[in-house]
């Protein structure tokens, strides 16, 4: 479908390609325009039922709003600001310089620029810095059919009509009602029998990853958001929930890798971002193993009486760290999806314990018979290495689940404790667990 | 508002309980029931109003769901599953023994027999799997009052009717409208001038995650799902994708710790399960740890001869890994995403290259000084640490970027590539860098 279109571009046909575009999906319009040389896209974007060209422009990337904002006439701006959302206005505004943010709150009305200035003022992580204020607002005092021709006069601003949400003469939030309520019910029934008022709704500075886990918890499609006086500011739809959603798992991920968090997509962040936010880590884990290091040549003299042992460092720190990686990644995620809290600590040691105990006996077992039958190494060097493996692996597991679950009680996000700090940690305990057993059996220090 | 109902049912007074109990939204009711005696769970469950009845039940744990139906009568059975949706009806199913199954067909009409055994069929990992058949169709040839007639007539009985499908006699998928476009619009228009003939929709056997990740893409709510013959036959809800999109990151939370994925909560998992799923993992790393450690041994000689090298062994090995594990978690992050496609390849390595370099160089300088500064050793086992350093670092940055998209273009988890493999491979490049560097520096091998 795109190459036709493409091709129409191509050839200066843009009457002929927006007919064609006009019929498809705004994010499948929003793809195409992305593809076609700047001047072209202009034009095309310009020649866009209004309506239609301001769910398009509300799909592109700040670089593209910028260009369109910067070609256009106040005019233009105006008409777009009508008919944008107050959620994708902020995102937008959020993004671009000074001097276009002036210009394009010039060309909106003063309620508009009033509302956007307080959503600009929410912090980046709160439930209100992803609302919108277009909802449906309904009395208890109206009947079905009232409520329905209020709809039918005010809904098409709005960014769903699916739930309503009924309201006091102070605007405080007071139930909410389905649409599908409402059009089954008689049309004389008054909403305050059909409301239902045990409404789930979140403050304006309510976390946002809080205000993702009670949309999936409670399976929702919007929630209503109050400010502190519990007036009905605006509500949230699940679209950007789902957004939020994606972004903090994105962030689990790389903060487990130990690369700072960033909002940009790969191939759009330049290399000294990337570097910036994996050198800290790069640095401070290296000096950390340099301190493992330090372990080593303090029983230097160890080592090199038996020099055999060195060899099987690797192993000991390496599976000890996998063994600790293991737990903790499945602690870490079952605390961002709420499965597991504080109370559950105990639950999760004595579980880590067994599985640990059961793990470690079977590494232990496995790599004594390898080194017994392929490494031309004594018997008092296998049972080092293995009954060092042992203690190791049981360690790491009681220590990986743990940790993350004692960060979160301390208010440190417990991804930190994910694999790179986990492993580091371990890899030192592995190292003195290995002399330790090392001096035992050769009587040596 | 836990603690009162408990209290009331702690005294048996059953009733008042459910007069509070029923006010409540389903997710809470069967979280405190919970928390209550199975007895007077079972007692409090009957007493329920039908509709509320499978609405809970269709929220509770399956061992939850087999007490209760081998605790009620055959005409329970029949109501519960009278008004539980498709969808809630196999999940409930496809967790129950044989014989529980029997009873529960036994208590359902032939049509929703038929549909249950068609649903049974399709793939875990299938659109097909998550739809249910509860939806709302329309004709083209409707008026919008009409229309409006229609779903007030059988709307009750519909998972959503904020969105309705439009199809032909054929039951072929021709266009879908909104609830809120039938609101809004003058009562004699056709659907066919209303309808949006530009529908998402996926096949039965689509991919769970592909699925997601259109509804991401165009922010639906719900979408159509069509058989191979294009005849529409079920619909696909937002709450059920966004518990696909937790249940996908969570498996890729595990596999990138190396633990065989599972559905089951970290608490409802036995010890015996939690071990099976990580025990194959770390036995294949540690058998390839060892590996490494032979690269070691091949090279004692050397170590034997300038014992401080292998003092450095943990850092070099740690931060090479470090540094791919970074690489590797991006970008297996962004194809999980969909931001970056196998055409990506070469800009990926060159991104890679250059953040390497940069990372590698930062990194190898501040080695060195630190070396030179604290460590009692000479000038060339600080160069050769550092330069192998410096290639580890870049090579570990290419590797771990290109991997995972290698990976994925044969057909393979990406997310195989993710940190205890690519740390296993980088572990062993670190060594055989290390020693061509100590050979060349000290002229020993």
């Amino acid at each position: 479908m795109f190459e036709k279109v493409l091709e129409l571009i191509e050839n200066n046909q843009l009457a002929a390609a927006r007919q064609l575009l006009i019929e498809w999906n705004v994010v499948d319009i929003e793809q195409l325009l992305d593809e076609v040389p700047q001047d072209k896209m202009l034009r095309l974007f310009r020649m866009l039922p209004k309506e239609l060209a301001a769910e398009v422009f509300a799909e592109m990337d700040s670089e593209q709003q910028q260009y369109i904002v910067e070609s256009i006439t106040d005019r233009e701006i105006n008409d777009i600001m009508d008919e944008l959302y107050m959620d994708d206005t902020v995102d937008f505004i959020e993004e671009m310089p000074a001097n276009v943010v002036k210009r394009v709150l010039r060309n909106t009305d003063e309620t508009t620029r009033k509302t956007i200035n307080q959503l600009l003022n929410y912090p980046d992580d709160s439930a209100g810095s992803i609302m919108t204020t277009e909802f449906v607002d309904l009395k208890k005092e109206m009947t079905v059919e009232k409520a329905l021709s209020h709809i039918r006069k005010t809904g098409m601003d709005k960014e769903t009509i699916d739930t309503c949400y009924v309201i006091s003469a102070q605007r405080h939030l007071e139930g909410e009602i389905s649409i599908r309520k409402l059009i089954l019910s008689a049309p004389e029934t008054l909403l305050s029998e059909l409301m239902d008022t045990n409404v789930k709704f979140v403050q304006t500075l309510t976390d946002k990853e809080e205000t993702a886990y009670i949309f999936r918890k409670y399976d929702l499609i919007s929630m209503p958001v109050v400010d502190n006086e519990n007036r009905l500011v605006g509500i949230i739809t699940v679209d950007d929930v789902i957004d939020v959603i994606e972004q903090e798992n994105t962030e689990d991920f790389h903060k487990m890798a130990a690369i700072a968090p960033s909002e940009k997509e790969y191939l759009d962040t330049g290399v000294f971002s990337l570097a910036k936010n994996r050198i800290v880590w790069l640095f401070v884990l290296m000096l950390s193993a340099t301190f493992t290091g330090s372990i080593i040549r303090f029983y230097e003299a160890t080592l090199s009486q038996v020099v055999a042992l060195t060899s099987y460092i690797p192993m000991l720190m390496g599976t000890g760290g996998n063994a600790g990686a293991q737990s903790s990644t499945m602690i870490i995620r079952s605390l961002a999806l709420n499965e597991i809290e504080f109370k559950d600590l105990f639950k999760v040691m004595w579980k880590e314990l067994r599985v640990g105990l059961l793990a470690a006996f079977m590494l232990a077992v496995v790599n004594f018979a390898r080194i017994m039958i392929f490494d031309p190494v004594d018997v008092f060097v296998a049972l080092t290495v293995c009954a060092s493996l042992f203690c190791v692996v049981t360690i790491a597991k009681v220590v990986g689940g743990i940790l993350p679950i004692i960060a979160k009680k301390i208010h440190l996000d417990p991804v930190i404790m994910a694999s790179p700090i986990i492993t580091t940690i371990l890899d030192a305990v592995s190292l003195f667990v290995y002399f330790a057993f090392a001096s035992t059996f050769f009587h040596i220090a």
